[in-house]
């Protein structure tokens, strides 16, 4: 006998990637984790803690974030949530938004966590498969008859990138609320912010997980209106954000030059990464993300990954139809790349006759 | 009209403590924090930050601290969760445990953000008063028919603790899960591990925000079955505690000799402050906690808040029956203790003929 919800028995859970133990040597492009450190401001911000103030509670809404936040985007506080890196946000806005019988809506393929957050608030899903080339059914997903809807742009685990008008045109024909999740959205070509601004049903998350290389940190937030934002801090813990994350989240945002840095040596070893995998026989989808869809030649995907690991290098691989002849790789350092063409390289040349 | 499912939209969310702007001079008594600063390791960890480390994702479950929880308690890694904060914990729970219209059972009065849990999860509450002492209904609990309990123990605001063998006999006929939230535990006299360690549906749940001063740090952890703490983990968010604070917490928990040197002196002025406010009229409420309270002489709670507030003492007061002519005072340091006690006596001499 179990004391669990049924619906909470029955799921599996999400499976976050693999990570390696302390102190093994791997080339790792498996979570598309950013290879560069986050600005040194982030480091002193920690070296400078104050016992003391520990013992306090932090803000209970971050608002020095929020404040900040609102300054660049010309927005008010109101408008904005600070979460506990951005998944927290994604299963704070099932709660307020989805009854037990509810529909979210999301394209296929997309982030695994969307259908694990629905079974926990025993919500149904309504999986609309993208197109061939993982673009947008763009009026299946207006007119569907459901009540939250999750955009990851750019996609994952795709890396295609939707553009904002599209998105506006599904949001305005939508009849419920919809998330355009923006985890990977600094390495694209531009964003969603203005849509959360002016749309009453779109809200925007973002996380300094990726661009801002602080994936160990968990801090992300939230923008929308006023209404959406504060039916998400009903839901929330009081102290959802501790003190030190919240000094340092904004130490980040205070360091953007940084990022742009970062993000501007991600894009390049994208473009490179991309062509030197399609003169080696890959299949590669247009990226606008830190990661790289790439389908195999011959189309063992599963081969592909596991030659890899034996050789040091970590990508995603998932056993999912569309998925299965494909690799995701993140991208890393010029170094990291080449460890990972020198490997496929080696593969290459071992089956070759 | 609103986006919002009718309960969110509907409740009124909880309202922490006040805290004052940074700077402001108050005796702070009102939010139950340690007057003392944590240990000093907990900022050597600070100091020692690794900020290439930060883009990595954290260990999803924290082992690193349940290893150290276990051999504390002489039990597995799978009978322990980390949470960001005993709040999370509490969430997690009523997500677990509690189906839509399902029933949560607790003594009142205790922490008011049991109703506000049970609202968010569209769960019924049912509120069984405690006796004119505020000790527990214990038949009645016992009866219940519902599928979660929550029991607070030390009980806030009472700071009544209740045997440890009261509440077994509770949990082996209660039909649910017990959840016993020992937020304040470590400044009483027993603990409900041993009730953990071998009921199968009873769990502890704990935090560093009191005994270990790290009310800004965010870190608790449940003890239970492990069935129990799969459920609550399969809820959570894959990384719900950060590097960092896996790191924090290890080390304050290795520090235990220095909370229980603070631990030592709290309670001294527990007995102190207790016998100082009976003699100054007011009827303290035996306390096992790191507060008291008090019916104010007369039985005005509310002047008495408002009169110390403008003596800059800030204490807790609510306007709810049982409580309203009774303050929560937070344990402070001798001097802050002092500080209580002087204006309360500047109070009486004032209104004195």
């Amino acid at each position: 006998m179990s004391y669990l919800r049924k619906n909470i028995d029955a799921m599996k859970g999400y499976t976050p990637g693999e990570q390696p133990g302390e102190g093994e040597r791997v080339v790792k492009l498996n979570t598309n984790e950013n290879p560069y450190p986050p600005s040194p401001r982030v480091v002193e911000i920690y070296r400078q803690t104050d016992g003391s103030r520990l013992r306090r509670y932090p803000d209970p809404m971050g608002n020095k974030v929020r404040d900040k936040l609102a300054a660049m985007f010309a927005i008010r506080r109101e408008n904005i949530l600070c979460g506990n890196g951005s998944d927290e946000l994604l299963s704070l806005a099932t709660r307020a938004f989805l009854d037990e019988g509810d529909v979210l809506v999301y394209p296929t393929p997309t982030y695994s966590l969307y259908p694990v957050l629905a079974e926990i608030q025993a919500a149904q899903v309504l999986e609309i498969p993208t197109l061939g080339d993982f673009s947008l059914p763009a009026g299946e997903l207006a007119g569907a008859k459901a009540n939250l809807m999750f955009l990851c742009n750019p996609n994952a685990p795709t890396g295609v990138f939707t553009p904002v008008e599209a998105i506006g045109r599904i949001a305005e024909r939508f009849s419920g609320v919809v998330v355009v999740d923006e985890a990977y959205v600094d390495f694209a070509s531009d964003n969603a912010l203005r849509l959360a601004k002016t749309l009453p049903n779109v809200m925007i998350f973002r996380t300094l997980s990726k661009s801002y290389s602080l994936a160990g940190l968990r801090f992300g937030y939230a923008v929308g209106a006023a209404g959406l934002i504060e039916g998400l801090a009903k839901v929330k813990d009081s102290y959802n954000v501790d003190s030190v994350s919240i000094d340092v989240a904004l130490a980040a945002l205070e360091d953007e030059a940084w990022m742009l840095g970062n993000r501007g040596k991600i894009r390049s070893e994208r473009t490179r990464l991309s062509s030197r995998l399609a003169e080696l026989g890959f299949v590669v989808t247009p990226s606008e993300a830190n990661f790289i869809l790439a389908a195999v030649p011959g189309g063992d995907g599963q081969a592909c990954y596991e030659g890899l690991k034996r050789r040091g290098v970590l990508v995603r691989w998932w056993n999912l139809p569309r998925l299965a002849d494909k690799l995701r790789i993140t991208v890393g350092t010029p170094e990291e790349n080449d460890a990972l063409l020198a490997a496929l390289e080696q593969m290459k040349r071992e089956v070759a006759p």
